[in-house]
């Protein structure tokens, strides 16, 4: 099985689960505890921070455990609002993920918040000048924009918006769930308010995850009970998982950083080598096929491609028999009949957002798998086109 | 070293660490996408959802999995709200577990609902004829009422409550954080609204937790995001957690019904007749030794004690020391000044409050460490006493 669909999830990296084990037999004592027992789940904690920290550019004490990228948003919205209740408006990104477009809409269906969500271009980039447009000074809650999109991959200009809304006072939230990993991040003096990342998108296991929240800013805790955490998220801790996404975050981190020697960056770059000699092939071989989304700015595991005449779950089942794992978009949106609203965002038709199959890379895909990969592709093409001719080029 | 402090978190069981293994290994397929590679996630979630309903006597598709017994709680109490937004009266228990006080604290400071906390008497029961009179028809919108206690273990009559709650049309939460796994439950026809569980209290891992939603209650999901859990709790599905916590209700579920000829509830009786005979043995060995909560309603695996002339921390420590692992009482509260609100409010003065410890058991007890137990205690409250006559007996 050759599995490109990385950015739905990952395999546990066998070092993140080494680390964990521990944790699933002896070391069983709850971190919240005060026995001795506990002392390992207590420090496996403190020592999971710091390694999330790290691959964050932040401070150890500004990151919380959460169950995933979907709590860490949830919290974050939660968090905000909660900051200025007599704001009533909030501005969000058209292209972010259901974890922020659902609470979002609970907001304003049932809160009485006006929501702005900003447009895209056909490359899938937001405009900062209508991020400024849209901000209503002293009226918005939260400004959320996702650091990179899931489907297309496509980074949004987070520094800056960061900037712009904290210079009107505004908490802002991004969803950095397919960015943590994939490129470096570094957030202290970014003004971000809070920031969500998810375990198992990055080889740590499904179930766990991470909030940052900027210490120079008031935070609203969301999940209500015990004191664990500091007081900010109640529940006890997940220690195995907590270890594990420690563990992943650090080799992610040396990862993206490059083995000694290599420098900065060669761990993504060589990814992004991976990915652009891909796509660069399959868009040459395969006729009607095209990239969606930004090419430069870009998470660089990444590649959206779409094929004229093509059904994307047709294709994907035609892979799938040649044991090639993809997706279509977001499995947080698979089985739905709709065609992605990221695409269909950036202008596509329904017909051409149907067409588009993602393919996402991480560090454990090889270039033997990158050439199995197109020759499969090519010929899945061709077959479904065959297949369904009415449907296809010339259909 | 001696574990007796179950009730905080339990010990992995191997057998439920090896159903958890695939998931963490190469069967890492998100169970959301509808890939061939994701068949083996969804069918354990489909497996664990059958087995979690088995151990409470219910249907699994009354079974939601989240992170834990925090967010289940969490979960009920938005529920149960936002279906009668009008109704601004809440009714629970006074020795309810944090994660119930204070997500109810912050709905009565910050939106306004009126809440009555019903006493419990000096053995830690409520009164139903109470819950009667502190319902207000139509103005009352949810109860929530613990099954077991988690520092006493004392049992509350949840049937007849939930029985009255349903006669009003009122949603019945209720807290089987500490009775999942002890006892035999069987939801089915109960009039429950909802109820939640946590897995590391019945030797599954930390980070997995359920939610039982009766289907013929309405239901509003508290996590918002992605379609998972059909609608109702977003996020990708803890597999591996999820594949454990299936695995420890199932090992629970044999347990309590007892292995082969041996009877129903045998497994319970062979925890019930260890912590029976320690209990004795400590009452009748260890002058000024007193029994807190009902003796009979009760879980069968917790004793909770106060020793005249002691304090807590200070014996858990003499304990600690000779590797016997107990604690004072709630994890979720540890390292707080006060006196356990639990047992101030069965009448305890904050000095006897102050001098009780928590024995938890479990499965994995044996009746070897409940005389290593007997010994170390006995000896250790000797020795506090000695070192600290003042407060002792004559003191």
């Amino acid at each position: 099985m050759i599995y490109l669909d990385n950015n739905a999830t990952t395999r546990v990296d066998p070092m993140v689960l080494e680390t964990m084990l521990p944790f699933l037999q002896g070391e069983y004592g709850n971190a919240s505890s005060g026995s001795t027992f506990a002392k390992p789940a207590k420090k496996a904690l403190a020592k999971a921070r710091v390694q999330v920290a790290a691959l964050l550019g932040c401070q150890p004490e500004e990151i919380l455990f959460t169950s995933g990228g979907t709590e860490s948003l949830n919290t974050a919205l939660f968090s905000a609002t909660q900051l200025h209740t007599d704001r009533r408006h909030l501005v969000i990104g058209s292209t972010e993920h259901s974890a922020v477009l659902k609470p979002v809409a609970w907001l304003e269906k049932r809160q009485g918040y006006e929501v702005t969500r900003l447009p895209v271009d056909s490359l899938g980039r937001v405009d900062l000048d209508e991020l400024a447009t849209a901000i209503r000074p002293g009226r918005t809650a939260a400004i959320a924009l996702m650091w990179a999109n899931n489907e297309t991959g496509v980074i949004s200009p987070v520094p800056e918006a960061a900037a712009l809304a904290e210079a009107h006072g505004i908490p802002f939230i991004t969803d950095a769930v397919q960015a943590a990993g994939k490129i470096l991040l570094s957030l202290e003096g970014l003004g971000i308010h809070s920031l969500a990342i998810s375990g198992h998108k990055f080889h740590a296991p499904k179930g766990i995850g991470a909030l940052y929240v900027n210490r120079h800013f008031p935070f609203k805790p969301w999940m209500l009970g015990g004191a664990q955490e500091n007081n900010r998220r109640a529940g006890t801790e997940n220690t195995a998982g907590i270890a594990g996404l420690g563990a992943a975050a650090e080799l992610a981190l040396h990862h993206l950083r490059g083995h000694a020697g290599s420098g900065e960056g060669s761990g993504a770059e060589s990814v992004r080598q991976l990915r652009d000699r891909f796509e660069t092939e399959a868009l040459r071989r395969i006729p009607g096929a095209h990239l969606n989304g930004d090419p430069v700015r870009r998470i660089p595991n990444t590649s959206s491609l779409r094929f004229d005449g093509v059904q994307a779950e047709g294709l994907i089942l035609l892979l799938d028999q040649r044991g090639i794992c993809v997706s279509a978009g977001s499995a947080c949106t698979a089985g739905s009949l709709d065609p992605s609203p990221v695409l269909t965002a950036m202008g596509l038709d329904a017909v051409a957002a149907r067409s588009t199959v993602r393919f996402s890379f991480s560090r454990l895909t090889t270039a033997d798998e990158v050439d199995q990969v197109l020759d499969g592709l090519e010929k899945s093409v061709v077959k479904f086109r065959s297949l369904f001719p009415a449907e296809g080029l010339n259909g």
